[in-house]
């Protein structure tokens, strides 16, 4: 993928975390880099009245210290600079689009990208305004960032209104997973290697486990978080689009459509919860007050911006059921939350133990592939081995691919790459409009009954693996979680 | 697997190579780290009229040359030399057993392995004498080093007179490959884990390698490795053996009768030479003067004991096929010789590429599986993932598991292991009759047709992976032989 020679890219929220955290050093990252960047050129929009060199100076400093030292070179980055511009936008009352319209007056021949990293109730309104300044040419595209929506309907509402600007083809969905190079490497391990294919499926697989755990509370983000909630937050994104990797059956392509094809399968196959299953199969849990590293911390009722007696989630564990032929009967456990005992994220597939132990102790089930994403990445293949000796014993080893070894270079962020695919036009790892509708319509339920049921969220002490419930859960089956490092 | 509490081992070739380098130290390194070692008795005889106390000292110089300085405690030794008698017997001629006889009249009732690291042909006389003496009680047991005879029909005399003393039960033929750690692991491999089962076979696996490679040339031992020669020396047993693991069929169990009914299964269905497939498929070479590691060294012809215009081979290739169910179609690719590149012996299970590239550049075969027995052991499993970076480039990366490093307690010797399967009444390692005279009776007609077609070997450079037609003969598959470390 080469990015084109020349684009524009307006962000909204040009002020916000994520532009200072992730999008600006990405592109600095790929300024540097690359060859020839005279055509590229960035306008950052906040509702700040900064002048531009007051944002450069902003951007500078923060920077600076998002960005490793050894990767800040003083120059490069003052030659980056140079290719920003700052508009002072109002996105929601409508000002400053018409300086926008003037500074890309010359422009619209050229690739142009508006990323909206804002609430998401700002994406319809932006966008009629961006519409009604001239702004939306055929060569423009809108990057919209989560959550979209918070149910079935109000995704809905905003897909519809950005959709009478925008084609679905010049709508990039983001979910940051996607970008990750372990999840690049799971396509890859998939459908790159031959060998995967013949346990990927119900004969050879006991069960598999995605973990999404972080050890961070709300922070900053309270009264955004209790308005979602992990389910939505995490759940309906992430652990559903990182399922559709693992579940999904080998694309006719790897083009965006062909890969999004496979991935709504998977997600149509979703087994639907019922208010019973509901509760048999999903686990929610709120933390509360207990130590993380031996510090101690806040339960999420402490937390600023939550209300007192707030029921949202912070942490969910469930099983989940796909009816097709590839993967009936096989559980998949999901399972994220905040303030875990340790950051990992991570999927195991466990495979079913030997059909009959001809060795002495092989009993047990001891083949598992690991694809770590978090905090480092990697792949690990567990098998069982000799131990050393006259005696023919095994104990589980591991195949161990660590990418941070194997290969040197500096790797890519996620924001970094799918920033450049929107730049360079490919949507294969952005959400198409119904992969999300069927994503929120297997979530609309479970949210529905928990309404109806009214039941609090169990609670479980701060660094921890979450309410036993959890545990409970998947022992069910005889498993239980992988939780080692 | 215990050893006994008390055994008596008898090893003739008591001042020979094996006894000082391999036996001697095995036992040793038993004595030290078991707890009660009061039982365990060894006499060793050779021809040589030597005292018990003379017999020490020269163990005691040899033995702390073999045994690592970190390992070779002096307490531990001195404890150990004093189980060790020395007799002096001439095994051809028939004195000195009325002399074992007195030393062992009190312990008929203890477990007995005569240990003949002798040439072959003393076998037959040598059991002669022990019977003749009395010696040979139900508990007795028989170790016969290779070779077993150089043909069908010298094996089958050899057999058929130790058959007349020993019960097929009570012999233990030695293939100290079979005794290797990774060898093992190779079985638990296979049969601790469910992974590789559906990879296993020819729809999964393209091509197998087995490589056995030296750099040594023919050393001290020129006269009787040209009586011999590489197809007899290095195939008949080991290269045959090796394939066997890997080609086999689950046994019923891990006991020795059930494993070696699946290895001979394996031997009856390798396809038999024809003189016109000796020649099509089967490469034989013979080392010219060259360099390893820089240093000169001279041709076969020119070492010391060989005939002037000696035809032995010291390199062999071959494609084997397999004629069963499992295997039918993958070529089996086996290769051994002296002087070559580098010492390696590793297997090599080259899985087919993907059905289908659905990602750029992953049309070519890249899984494939190494099992490493020299220098180091280790197993390698080559997969395809992701080059870090914008796209979807893969390139072959390695799963790691490297014994040493994994295993930190010492590993013990292949002969270390076999004595003591030897002493502990384990055959599971060892080769049953028919398993020696299936492998012979698929070699001898590829040694008649050499001799009817009287071609020389091939030359090779010393220092090279052999004669170019090996090259030739793997490339006609479209394949290539495995040479990186």
């Amino acid at each position: 993928m080469a990015l084109p020679d020349s684009f524009d890219l307006i962000f909204f929220g040009g002020t916000g975390d994520l532009a200072l955290r992730k999008l600006l050093p990405g592109l600095y990252y790929r300024h540097r880099d690359s060859k020839d960047t005279r055509g590229w050129r960035s306008y950052a929009a906040s509702r700040q009245k900064l002048g531009r060199e007051q944002y450069i100076e902003m951007i500078t400093a923060t920077c600076r210290r998002y960005i490793p030292a050894a990767d800040f070179d003083e120059r490069a980055w003052t030659a980056f600079t140079q290719s920003i511009d700052y508009l002072s936008i109002d996105g929601a009352g409508g000002t400053g689009f018409a300086e926008l319209a003037e500074r890309l007056r010359d422009s619209g021949q050229r690739i142009r990208v508006f990323y909206l990293s804002t609430a998401a109730d700002l994406f319809s309104t932006i966008c009629a305004h961006l519409a009604a300044a001239g702004l939306v040419t055929p060569l423009s595209r809108v990057v919209l960032e989560k959550p979209l929506g918070r149910d079935l309907a109000s995704a809905t509402r905003i897909n519809e209104e950005v959709g009478k600007i925008f084609e679905e083809r010049q709508i990039y969905r983001i979910d940051h997973y996607l970008g990750k190079e372990t999840v690049q490497n799971l396509l890859a391990l998939r459908f790159a290697n031959s060998i995967f294919e013949p346990l990927w499926h119900r004969v050879a697989v006991r069960d598999v486990q995605i973990t999404l755990a972080e050890t961070v509370g709300v922070e900053e983000r309270g009264g955004y978080f209790d308005h979602y909630g992990s389910l939505r937050d995490m759940v309906q994104n992430h652990l559903l689009q990182l399922l559709c990797i693992i579940a999904m059956e080998p694309p006719v392509s790897i083009d965006p459509d062909a890969v999004r094809d496979e991935k709504l399968k998977v997600l149509k196959a979703l087994r639907p919860f019922t208010p019973d299953t509901v509760r048999a199969k999903i686990v929610r849990g709120q933390y509360r007050p207990g130590a993380i590293d031996g510090k101690a911390v806040p339960g999420y009722l402490e937390e600023k911006g939550i209300p007192a007696h707030s029921t949202t989630e912070t942490f969910i564990a469930m099983r989940v059921d796909l009816d097709n032929w590839r993967w009936a009967r096989v559980p998949f456990y999901l399972r994220t939350g905040k303030r875990m005992q340790e950051r990992v994220s991570e999927i195991v597939i466990n495979f079913r133990g030997v059909p009959y132990a001809i060795l002495p102790g092989t009993d047990g089930d001891t083949n598992r592939l690991v694809i770590r994403l978090q905090p480092d990445e990697g792949i690990k293949l567990f098998v069982s081995a000799k131990i050393p000796g006259a005696e023919m014993r095994v104990r589980p080893v591991d195949l161990d691919l660590d990418f941070g070894k194997t290969f040197k270079t500096r790797r890519w962020d996620a924001y970094e790459r799918l920033l450049m695919d929107a730049i360079s036009g490919n949507l294969t790892l952005f959400m198409r409009r119904d992969e999300l509708d069927a994503a929120w319509r297997w979530i609309d339920p479970i949210q529905e009954a928990w309404a109806v049921q009214g039941d609090p969220p169990k609670p479980y002490t701060s660094g921890t693996w979450g309410p036993t419930a959890s545990s409970a859960l998947i022992a069910r089956e005889g498993l239980a979680w992988r939780e080692e490092t």
